[in-house]
């Protein structure tokens, strides 16, 4: 089983691939777009790709993908973020500091009162930063300790973000669908009627009078006007569970578009 | 009066803050974060920052500094968003695209069918990548047509943006509040009480039952666990209106914690 994989070696995905299935074969690619691409040309198996950080929220151009390609989430893996200052010289060689642009903004303030005036550069990736970090002392990335391992690159500071609990949320996109395990979630993207007040309260009845649990809600741009949104939905439960079943074909028939997204286990 | 305006001369922010008030004086600032923080530390009477963009959605740094400090939303402003391809050279000289991040996200099929391989580079603002791309033939930016002119660059290519109609819709923050006009808006943030399946249901309840339109809500996380969220809801209506101070003060009863942003007209 091959999955597609966010790289080169030594990014967060690959530690969230490893985590999801320890035996599959890891096929890296330069972002997330050509990430998910590769599973809808069936290159791979299944993809994984980061949905949500605790610090910076949603991963939007995800998000998007979601609701612009025919995809099925599968399964979802929660991983830890350290974020580290890595370089191949000292702190005050650094002119440029580079990293994906999530780890960048998760680390603001300790960018902001440490190396005010340098130069911040978004990246790829986190480890393709690191990558590129070795081949200069002026150059630092923000990025894992085994990417400082990988790219032999020293640890300057340790645990940099600004929140020190600090975890993502990675989605297992496929092709086919979950069995039930009891402990499930199933996540949908629902189109209101425009300009029809209270569209949301009744949806959200819907699932509240039949003690259904949301365990999150978010707005995304329908990219149409300002102000004309999708939801993206997540609530506890699998999709053949009858009570789902019934509450989301109610739904259908109260919105302008539902897609389903799947189902699958909750992870820990 | 001085504006607070994220620069250099040239950005969407600039349009915008002139949008609001030619007559005001403008002061620039490097990005979002020093362009409130100069309201903060009383340097600006006012400062606008972009909050939503219709293709890429909340600019989510500017949701996480209302949450953080004590501003109040006095005003918002919708801008027409073209963006351009701007550089010094021709097409085939171009190695590195510069612009703000968003505007690189709403540009993103753009410069993958069209640059594949060319590094992308964000930068703090779309004017200030014009500015630099106006030291290098090998560097483009992707910035407003005005740009072009204040920096001597060739317009490349216009309406560059994945969607045609791109807007962005940005607010002025203050430390006043504003009477109500008749046509206003309010915007507040609530955080639930955790683990209270329904409860946002309840709240929506609130506004639906007495007729109060409500224009946005979003989700952003309270950076202390991964699934903990605040909402950012915008309503129809002015805090003074007497409906919408009892609503309010009825959900301040039912939540964990309640800001109100501020009340104020609404853009066209």
């Amino acid at each position: 089983m091959i999955i597609g994989t966010l790289g080169p070696q030594g990014t967060y995905s690959e530690k969230a691939a490893i985590q999801y299935n320890k035996n599959a074969g890891l096929q890296f690619y330069e972002d997330i777009f050509d990430t998910v691409d590769a599973l809808l040309r069936n290159e791979v198996d299944k993809s994984i790709v980061p949905i949500e950080n605790s610090l910076e929220g949603s991963i939007t151009l995800t998000l998007d993908l979601l609701w612009e390609h025919e995809l099925k989430i599968i399964g979802e893996v929660i991983v830890q973020i350290k974020h580290c200052l890595l370089s191949k010289g000292k702190k005050e060689d650094i002119k440029i500091i580079m990293s994906h642009p999530q780890a960048l903004s998760q680390c603001r303030k300790y960018i902001k009162n440490n190396f005010k005036g340098v130069e911040i550069r978004s990246d790829l990736s986190t480890s393709h930063a690191a990558k590129i970090a070795s081949g200069s002392k002026e150059i630092a990335a923000i990025a894992s300790a085994e990417s400082a391992k990988m790219y032999g690159l020293n640890i300057l500071a340790e645990n940099i973000q600004d929140v020190p609990g600090n975890f993502t949320r990675f989605i297992v996109v496929g092709k086919t669908t979950q069995s039930p395990t009891g402990n499930d979630k199933t996540s949908i993207i629902v189109y209101l009627e425009k300009n029809k007040p209270g569209a949301l309260y009744e949806i959200l009845g819907e699932f509240a009078g039949n003690n259904i649990d949301l365990t999150k809600i978010e707005s995304r741009p329908t990219k149409k006007a300002l102000g004309d949104y999708v939801f993206y939905i997540d609530i506890k439960g699998h999709i053949e569970d009858e009570i789902i079943k019934d509450t989301i074909s109610r739904i259908k028939g109260k919105v302008g578009m539902l897609k389903i997204l799947g189902s699958y286990p909750v992870a820990n």
